[in-house]
């Protein structure tokens, strides 16, 4: 008997926002995996420390974060294997991801490498988009709206198309393209629609009108913007 | 001192996807608050019912289903009320919201009417759209992939201009739109990338490619639809 592979979301980073499987399913595990960035913190164990067993095998991968996608691709490879390795000796094995596993999460690159041959399960969780929303006190969408999720770094035509088109625009990844989503704002006339959210649900967190954001962003950080046209009553 | 109106997701049906802050809000409410289809049995309240307190009093708020508002904003006008009332007496309000409290759910009604008066705070919730990316094995979105959330109910040029332009497409609130979006999922050439989910972690739950979806589909379903161009590893 193999091992089961179970992807759990974890949330935006506050603790409180596991959901109660994912926390038991954590408690229980012996052999847990999570990503690194190039070999330092872990933002996903950290969310998840107080439920993994003092005795629970851990499993990094050091994602290095580079333009090339090779090195990536290497660690994800070792990843894996380690992890089949465990599933193979017929252990289950809990992969801990931030916000949800199948939203922008590199848990997806685990899972083309593992789902095929494993049981694989996936625990659904909160995202950044619900959670920045309810910290900024802002409505994303109701009866027929229409809400786009873009990543910051896509080139400018392609995100002006997408800005007149929804009606909620969640625009993630903001990072240091900060300075081009404000001028595509600007000249789109959101600016007022907008704010800014970085580290939503942690100590850290700020929230600010886009015209207040900072000059630099963190790469978790988010822009929300409702155009409003329904007053939702 | 008056109370606080807290708004809290409950996740797409499954109680082991409400997160643990909201269960600890829960069992600790006095006053509770959640809406009925039209008297009915309420499924945001079914979701939570292992953590209602006995000796909890419920504001119940039976929402009319009629294509004109005003039956339904009679309902929230007196469920504001009573919920007004209940907050000017001290007590604290825990609202129960399927899903997320800020993606297409009533309780914005409420907060449209309650927010400006009264402390308020949202706790987020898991989406009805990643939980059935997770059920139906479908990752959403990775690295610069756009994703689009569609209500079914909208006409069919607005529906068609937007599969064209997302990477990741979510059509919410299917019902008896089905046929219709069939047919444009069909022109579009994306039947063979969509993926029809019912009742998504409840017991009744669905799971089909579109083209074996059933002809009816309850309110509660969805089409998921990935167009796939890039592999994830």
């Amino acid at each position: 008997m193999t091992g089961r592979f179970i992807g759990v979301g974890l949330g935006p980073g506050d603790p409180g926002l596991i959901t109660r499987k994912a926390a038991q399913l954590i408690e229980s595990a012996h052999v847990i995996a999570y990503p690194t960035l190039a070999g330092g913190d872990s933002f996903a164990r950290s969310i998840a420390a107080d439920f993994i067993r003092a005795e629970a095998r851990e499993i990094r991968m050091d994602v290095p974060m580079t333009p090339a996608r090779a090195p990536a691709q290497a660690a994800y490879d070792q990843g894996a294997a380690e992890i089949a390795a465990a599933l193979d000796a017929g252990q289950d094995v809990v992969c801990l991801c931030e916000g949800d596993p199948f939203f922008y999460g590199s848990f997806m690159y685990l899972y083309a490498r593992l789902s095929i041959k494993y049981d694989t399960e996936i625990v659904p969780g909160v995202t950044s988009v619900t959670a920045c929303a309810a910290r900024a006190a802002m409505p994303l969408v109701a009866r027929n709206e229409v809400m786009t999720v873009l990543p910051g770094p896509l080139p400018e035509a392609e995100l002006r198309a997408h800005l007149e088109a929804a009606d909620t625009l969640v625009i993630m990844k903001v990072g240091r393209h900060l300075p081009k989503l404000r001028a595509l704002l600007d000249e789109a006339g959101l600016t007022d629609n907008a704010t800014y959210v970085e580290r939503a649900t942690l100590g850290a967190e700020v929230i600010l009108p886009l015209a207040q954001a900072p000059e630099t962003a963190p790469y978790f950080s988010m822009i929300l913007i409702a155009k409003g046209a329904d007053p939702w009553l």
